[in-house]
């Protein structure tokens, strides 16, 4: 395989790329300056030596310093009681875009596959081992903030049996984002559970 | 004009009509057997004879006999201290295959067009005579079900203004249906309104 | 079944249409003025009595009087030695509207369907049967116009071998309208097919 | 700005590629294994060093060894008589996929501008340069294989009219791809172009 074909295949293993965009983006290449092919295979190599995993919300992070946690989980003035469980990091960044948050972030790194039911790299040991320390802190309730699909549902199901002993024993709370309509809902279009939640959360 | 660009052109008229799919149907019709053209032209005249408006939900419906209001108003077994508002005749409907609601509905007719603020065919003045009469029978909610999109804000805003005195004296609740997740959101893709809605509705 | 579901499923059989729009017809429909169903009933009876098949090409047209064939096949200026075949009506006026064939047509009124090779409809005998006339008149070639797709192709070979030995004893060409690019084709997206009509097609 | 940031900006920059998408790239980059990394790295650096823009037809390839010239370049079965001027190295792709030229080619490097009639990085001028060689090997005809689109056909005017003087002077034809229906193309929603050369090149 040539130059052009191992770099369109790596490409192809990129996330919704097919093999016509895959091959789009090694012309792209080809045609940039050669400081930007550089620039771009030095940020891919940075990201093994200078990005971490945080040890608090165990998203990834690219530290200033040595630190081991990232800026979210350093800042005192996040309020502690709260803990929010997401899918991925940018779920996390959603919340974070809305500013209607304030608490703590743990994300799981995924969602049950209802095909396989396999949790691979679902991070929910780690979870579990880190509520004592945060109920020391104050943890008053998990909010499960997962999407609001099939595998996400499953998932929510799981972890909040898996949270209920923690839940009883250190007295907090575990609550799941509200169900109803979303912003450009027609009630015409909504599915018959969006409508009960819907009912339901009047307020 | 010729017979089918006459008929073309009142298919145009259609809601989500346009010329090519206008002609498309007057094809359809053209090659259907005469049986199934009359039946249509009878179907659409019966419109004007056997379609009623109900008078206490104000939604179109076909009688059985001279009864002036449907089916759902007069049946006894539905919930008299709810009242949903709702904006066409097709939300009532999806409430009602969504098996969550027992209450009465009424029909607003539309929702209030942002751009002129015309509230043509919005029947406020019919919702709030109705009140007094619906009180007496135990009223005690009313639940704004308008679209989730700013002309339903809009609407659902002014509506709650005009209920509001009404609310008072007679002391029923009025409320709106609630905002979250719709069944298939991702937090990623979700608006800022609705993660905070989500966020504040969590159970 | 009442006369509003009545309706919705007449709406239901026109082409394209799914319960979810045919009710929205009929909810247009009732709100409408009461002039206006009466139009549109008057105006689908009409396509009985007002609406006739030409002899010519066999399209449906809409006469003043009671001659039996379109403006078209009776245009004294229109080329009579060249015959258009064509799908549908719509195909027929597809042509026209690109201002770039000026002689007669025929309507087939459809493709036989690779599924089922049902001929329903297809008006071959007639087109047969007209070639002699059209033949006296100076016809010197058939165009083959039908669409670019698998059942298109399958009609049109069929259609060359039914034409062949009229073509041989009458002496007149049985062309298909040519392939290539078409308007806003990239070379990256055509299919082979494409492709190869096009450089074979190259002038 | 952080790494993570850092690179999800240069993928920003790939072409089709938005933020969200950018970001998740990074995400699937950051869960991948080192090797991975590494690998797509040095592809991507391994572009310039190991990757050569071929003098015959100027596309790019990945030589085995020093050769200046690609594979389609030098193999003497390749028809020298005709030349195929293509946008891009994609569309040469395409029309060796589709089995049907046997001819060499010239990769212009894109389309002019219609919005600047800004040229650049198009190889007119190595074109022009490479055609007394061409003509001693043979060349009877250029065909110019553009896009169908405004952009293409400009460019397409544009060099028939600077090659023009050489074809007198050597010769040769200069050709352009036919135009017609596309593989699925319907009567109905073809444009008026379109059908004007399907009638004008029918066979």
């Amino acid at each position: 395989m040539d130059r052009i074909q191992r770099l369109t295949s790596l490409f192809e293993r990129f996330p919704g790329i097919g093999p016509r965009q895959a091959g789009r983006f090694v012309q792209f290449l080809l045609k940039a300056p050669l400081s930007l092919r550089k620039e771009l295979a030095a940020a891919i190599l940075d990201l093994s030596l200078g990005v971490r995993q945080c040890i608090g919300c165990m998203r990834f992070f690219s530290p200033d310093d040595d630190r081991p946690s990232c800026r979210l989980c350093d800042d005192p003035e996040r309020d502690d009681t709260l803990l929010a469980v997401v899918a991925h990091d940018a779920d996390l960044n959603a919340l974070e875009r809305s500013h209607s948050y304030r608490g703590r972030y743990f994300v799981l790194g995924g969602t049950i596959s209802l095909a396989t039911e396999a949790r691979t790299g679902l991070r929910e040991k780690e979870l579990l081992a880190s509520l004592v320390p945060r109920v020391r802190k104050g943890l008053k309730e998990i909010i499960i903030a997962l999407p609001a699909n099939p595998e996400g549902d499953f998932t929510a199901l799981r972890l909040r049996d898996e949270l209920a002993p923690y839940a009883e024993e250190h007295a907090f709370l575990v609550t799941m984002l509200g169900r109803g309509l979303s912003t450009g809902s027609e009630l015409e279009y909504a599915d018959p559970d969006t409508l009960k939640s819907a009912l339901l959360s009047r307020r």
